[in-house]
């Protein structure tokens, strides 16, 4: 069953009941900011159904009390093992809600809970437009057009058709640029990711799983428009940024704090979606695939990274290793 | 006019056009913060009534599209001057959709574009219940109570009326963890916060409003859920926490976060809503104080780690200062 498939089903299933009203995205970590677009889509598109996106652990301790007959949960884990995910999971089957997993193995701890099992593409020369980010816009942008009607559908879809040749020219594009970075970056103890938008996910993945994470190094996600109003104060030439500067209605967010890291900061590191060759894509839907590029594009820089620093993105200290 | 006669108004006004479904906030920086228990309390607690937390010009250039003659727009500004929320409230006002704006300066530009105007207290000794945080609050709790009822209203408003002694015993409580908080993190180039719930917003703004900019310290605001998915990996001897260990729903994902920080991270400053006094609020709504207790206690760090480093509070490098 495809999505479009899945999310009929539900909503034939829902229709006595009333529909669907209410759609909870539920995951951790990198799986949390793969959500971002999804989420970011139902706030900006739809006129009534209420989106959240949540922390796996919130959500179970923090359930929404509109959580039942009319919701669904989508729940992401990459190898179905993530065991707050998979007690959301757990939580959706018990109320009845109809649970969506997006894994990448699907005979994992959380296909039990699940509804629906969606396996999504991972791994070297992956179809980008395969990947979980993508597949979890599709739930949302299915979901919309199947209750409320959305108008730019076919424009959505024309762009998923293309976004798989655009992330992999930029990733070429790139290839030079990343390996300066890595040089001039590699003995850094902050780097600070900057973005706005459908795509500050990726900017907040970055962040948290790469730097932190994989290579811990301090870092933190500022929000574009949020800059201005703290964070740029830590601003100097010695501190380090890498900047999103999206495509789409957030554009000019990101470029005035360009504008601003390129007159008091000295170390700043553009990711241009234009000039990434984002604008192939319809003006009308293009916010939402801002996080597949910038996502896919981040791990030319992070391998360049560890190879600089010596540092494989696969160390870890904790994670795996220790009881948490 | 007081809060609940202004949502009372707003639903007088849209009886006919089907009265409130979505309501917005939109502020920047400390004031998008302080927005966050409102948020919080409206996608937990309601169940068809939608609910957007906006940094302002992300809101101004990233319109939801149900943005109309269902909605309410919630703002605030501290001095009611902050270009980019006054801008979100006068798209409000001409799209014909009621503007609360919350400001400690009532003759203020941000009022020529508000329908209500909402003072707040604000300053030494000020009235907790008068805040920004519970006003945003009651915009929220009065909404819900006069469309979709609430049935915790009168424990809510008996929390109101404890919260503001509470506040003031934790703070006198702190005093001394402060002064010895403030000697040890006076050369830290780096200091993490960290909660989940509805207290976020506070870990939130002691990130980007004390240490980022009246501090210059390198910062982030982890939440609790999600540091194990990435950013505990980071966590070492050296690196310093404040953790929030909220009361309420989400307090096993603070106790969590910090039972990790006690085996690893060596420099761990706790601030406990139990221990602070928290708990005397009724558990069907304490989640949403957590917020005003936590943003509270802080400047009494603050205002010691000022004085340690010889870095005033007041200090800025760019903040009204140059263009921007």
């Amino acid at each position: 069953m495809d999505i479009k498939q899945i999310i009929e089903q539900i909503t034939a299933d829902k229709k006595e009941a009333g529909g669907i009203k209410q759609v909870y995205y539920a995951a951790c970590g990198g799986s949390y900011g793969a959500f971002y677009p999804a989420k970011t889509f139902l706030e900006k598109e739809a006129k009534d159904i209420k989106v959240g996106l949540y922390n796996s652990n919130e959500f179970v301790h923090n359930t929404p009390k509109a959580f039942g007959e009319n919701s669904v949960l989508v729940v992401a884990s990459h190898k179905g093992n993530t065991p707050e995910t998979v007690k959301a999971a757990e939580l959706g089957k018990k109320a009845g809600v109809p649970v969506i997993a997006l894994t990448w193995i699907e005979d994992s701890p959380i296909t039990e809970y699940a509804d629906y099992v969606v396996k999504y593409s991972f791994g070297e020369n992956k179809d980008i437009a395969g990947e979980k980010t993508v597949q979890a816009l599709m739930t949302a942008v299915e979901i919309l057009k199947q209750t409320e009607g959305y108008e730019n559908y076919d424009k959505f879809m024309d762009g998923v058709s293309r976004i798989d040749r655009i992330v992999k020219q930029a990733c070429k594009h790139v290839a030079n640029r990343a390996l300066t970075f890595a040089r001039k970056h590699k003995d850094d103890s902050v780097i600070y990711t900057m973005a706005s938008g459908a795509g500050y996910g990726a900017a907040y993945m970055e962040s948290i799983c790469i730097f932190m994470e994989m290579q811990w190094i301090n870092s933190a996600s500022i929000h574009s428009g949020e800059y201005f109003h703290g964070p740029f104060e830590i601003t100097d030439a010695e501190i380090p940024f890498v900047i999103q500067v999206s495509e789409g209605s957030t554009r000019a967010l990101d470029e005035r704090a360009l504008s601003f890291l390129n007159r008091y900061a000295k170390r700043v590191e553009v990711l241009d979606a234009k000039d990434l060759g984002l604008s192939t894509i319809d003006s009308s839907v293009v916010d939402y695939f801002n996080h597949s590029l910038f996502n896919n594009v981040y791990p030319v820089y992070n391998q360049a990274l560890a190879v600089e620093r010596e540092h494989p993105l696969t160390t870890r200290r904790y994670m795996w290793k220790v009881e948490y």
